[in-house]
């Protein structure tokens, strides 16, 4: 697919503009950004929505499966690993952490290096 | 940095290499691979993962907060995150769905292009 | 301790008012009633209660052991296992079980007899 | 029924008998038993207990509405529900409290008091 054309940004861009992001929403008014008010609420409030956020995957997911993939319960389940996601990032930059760290340990699990990036071929 | 001298795979990499490792896994025979006998095992012993996953990283980053940012309790954080993620992935493509689809929701959600990918000036 | 002057209820009283309280609701309006407003809104939202309240036993048995058994740590851990037994025992009746059967359960696991409630000597 | 010639024990005894073993626990060997083992792991694995057992009450509770209630999913989610609330237990008796805490701050909310054990009138 042309990127270009159709103005899909890689995974990379979204990933650097959503660290941008919640980095800027440490400056900002909690009233002004549901992410600047987590950040006041502190860690406590930030988990509790990583737990909240597990639960409603695991329901998704059970409910997708009960009723054959249907698109709309696929749209479903993509929201709420999106939310999952989302609030685990929150956590890492509370924490002065980010996304690029979890996926560097990742990479070095599977052995997948810039050279060569086919997956490793050992147990996994 | 010079990702060709550094050897470190972007983060597009990364995930399309991990896609490919998890698409791979399910022709594999299920003693041969954890992954592999995730899949044989079905949809709910996935999901039990995943809670787990969850509570594990309720507890490295209560730990973590609780140590004053120790690096030793940071990379323990990271590893718990990276296997949250992880088996949200092995979730997804048992589900025939991808990061990809997570991604681009985020993207949307954030107004992320690939023209202009500085942060929607929306309330998040 | 004498019942009948503290009038604390025995742990049989209680659970016997409580069932009799979360089968009263069935029949409630959602309007006037929390639990019954859970049993209209159906089983997921009752099971996201109940992950919810694991996450906030977690985060607040944390907190208590950190803060060296603070008396308020305490009673916020023991109020948020209440939120947790309560919301398990909506889901078991909106399923049309009870406590009663768990606690049977409990018992035959651990060799707990009405004549001898003395402990097994199992391994457990 | 008649508890003498069922030998069912009463939900008190159950309680009772549990607490007295969550107490005797503490003074044994964790190679001799799997409470000791949980005390000697200490707090985060106990609580890593907790949160599994939560998601797999979640997983059983869906999967027995999914079946109709039949009643080999029944057993199962009760199964369940025992490990959640036996582990909770396990929990607080690590923390040096009990279900008597538990049931009584859940008595209190909702009114139930040894003279009169009708349910509170009360918004619930």
């Amino acid at each position: 697919m042309d990127q270009d054309k159709t103005n899909q940004p890689t995974n990379d861009a979204i990933l650097a503009a959503l660290g941008a992001i919640l980095e800027a929403r440490k400056q900002q008014d909690p009233q002004d950004s549901y992410v600047a008010s987590l950040y006041t609420n502190g860690l406590d409030k930030i988990l509790e929505k990583v737990g909240e956020e597990a639960t409603e995957v695991i329901l998704a997911s059970k409910n997708l499966h009960a009723n054959n993939s249907h698109a709309e319960h696929a749209a479903h389940l993509v929201a709420e690993v999106a939310d999952l996601w989302f609030h685990s990032l929150v956590m890492l930059h509370y924490q002065n952490l980010d996304a690029s760290a979890v996926l560097a340990e990742l990479a070095s699990r599977f052995g997948i290096s810039g050279h060569d990036e086919k997956a490793s071929r050992g147990k996994s």
